[in-house]
């Protein structure tokens, strides 16, 4: 007998990813204990274990909520029934960004270190989360870039199942009798992602005729895509127009207007330049493509962008000299 | 005294575009009565009879509704007290795609014929309408192409309010004492478009925090960018690899796969393959991209692709020898 559709689907989407993204004799999954990182981890276990991969589970304790580390140790627990190599990584979640972003950063950072050296991450977004995050960046309207979603491989960290549905995970612990942990920040509207998944997500599915998700996810795939084209376009003429710390104006006013913010975007941030907007960057451009002898422009983190003899520079604010 | 900024707002969207996207002696606004065309003509009118232009009011008469006639003639007025050379224009609304699309067709066709020789067309789109628009194209899920809403300039036909909140229209035909005509359907739920402008955009307000509606029009504005650069990018491509009837695939196949689908659907939409959605251009692909010998994929309006000596070649499914 075939075993259920949602085991299929979850086995399929990890088998999928052996040998070419998924590459060596080990293998990690970082495990909330939730449903889709649950179903994950049965799923590597299964196709991996079959191929004699070492497939190790790690579940990180955030110690952010009460109980947070029996939680950890139950998961851990499950994942050693499932013959992984299970480990818990007790984080101190602090720093700069609100407490999801500082999470975020403790959590990426304990996985990469923990990992078997080499190994890839499996992460256990599902195409929800993916619709979700271009929502999200929808509401930045930082075009292309927002929308692009997470990528299926970034390594070390690959996300087999971001074609795979949200309840099909659910699915899968029903079936293997594997409880997943509920975490209650997943219902809490204080959080955007929550109300994007809660009430945008279905109202959208309602208006559009169902399909919005998988519409979503698909969008992010072809403008990923786009990005990764667009960006090796503005890298070539980026390296054609940079020269002694500055950018030939002339030169790259004959790109158009998305390769020059590309290239302005990439130089700007490598020179220090922190969290430009469209903005900022359509402002940069105008030293370029709109160019009438205006004067400099300014950035973020206190930087000065302007026009001298035909070469952009940038420079803090602080080091122009007071008439300068 | 300055005018009040409603008036600013709409006469400055007109008044941008004089010179480079307005050109000529003769401009025409398309007018429904409804307040973002009627703000529309009322600006037009104020800048350019100043401009010794000629401004030409376009007004469709659908006969979908009754009193339509009615309507199309009060608007008419309208605008010949605004000081417009004021027509209306009655069509017949009929053919494939449902009465939206053939109304569509329908105005489009008699404002084209109708416009002074030579004479760009204004349409009162606004920024609120765009991103309907981009919503509308999430739930189709293409990519770039359904994102990127509207342009500004398509000649004839020319949008100086994407920019233009529907709001500060409607406050200016108050300001000018412009009673406008309050079309039925923009409120019947039945209409896809009227779903999302009264219940999705505002939730995404709510939730997004605030400037959904300009942040999916600013993601048009970036798409459609991008997309100019992508498909420029898959038209010297597809120079450098058609060849008698088919493409060079071997050839074609060291292009990205972003530029491979907009290279195939370009060619295959130029053989007369109808409606290609993504789903088939990635199945398109897998002949160049993912090629193992495989035989002919099936694409709409019974076409069959297939590769043969390195060839890709299109044909109607019928043409095809019975064992071939």
């Amino acid at each position: 007998m075939p075993p259920p559709p949602a085991l299929t689907a979850t086995r399929g989407a990890v088998r999928r990813l052996l040998g070419s993204v998924i590459t060596g004799d080990a293998v990690a999954v970082a495990c909330s204990g939730g449903p889709d990182s649950l179903a994950l981890a049965a799923a590597a276990a299964h196709v991996g274990l079959r191929r004699g991969l070492q497939v190790h589970g790690l579940v990180v304790d955030h110690g952010l909520q009460a109980q947070s580390a029996e939680v950890a140790q139950r998961t851990a627990e499950q994942l050693s029934g499932l013959g992984l190599r299970s480990q818990v990584l007790p984080v101190q979640v602090s720093g700069p960004g609100g407490p999801e972003a500082a999470a975020r950063r403790a959590r990426y950072a304990a996985l990469g270190s923990a990992r078997p050296a080499g190994a890839p991450v499996l992460l256990g977004h599902t195409l929800d989360d993916q619709a979700e995050t271009v929502l999200l960046g929808l509401g930045r309207g930082s075009g292309a870039r927002s929308l692009r979603g997470m990528a299926e491989s970034d390594p070390p960290w690959v996300r087999p199942f971001l074609g795979v549905r949200r309840e099909t995970t659910e699915q899968a612990c029903r079936e293997l009798g594997l409880p997943p942990w509920h975490d209650p920040h997943n219902v809490d509207p204080t959080f955007t992602r929550v109300r994007l998944r809660t009430e945008v997500l279905p109202l959208l599915e309602d208006v559009l005729g169902g399909g919005a998700g998988a519409s979503l996810a698909r969008t992010a795939d072809q403008l990923r895509e786009d990005s990764a084209v667009l960006d090796g376009f503005a890298a070539e003429v980026r390296e054609r127009v940079e020269a002694a710390g500055g950018l030939d104006a002339a030169a790259l006013a004959e790109a158009p207007a998305a390769i020059r913010r590309r290239v302005l975007r990439s130089w700007l941030l490598d020179r220090g330049v922190p969290e430009l907007s469209d903005a900022h960057l359509r402002a940069a451009d105008d030293l370029v493509g709109s160019w009438r002898g205006q004067g400099g422009r300014a950035l973020p983190g206190d930087f000065v962008l302007r026009r001298e003899h035909g070469t952009l520079l940038v420079e803090a604010a602080g080091r122009k000299p007071p008439n300068g």
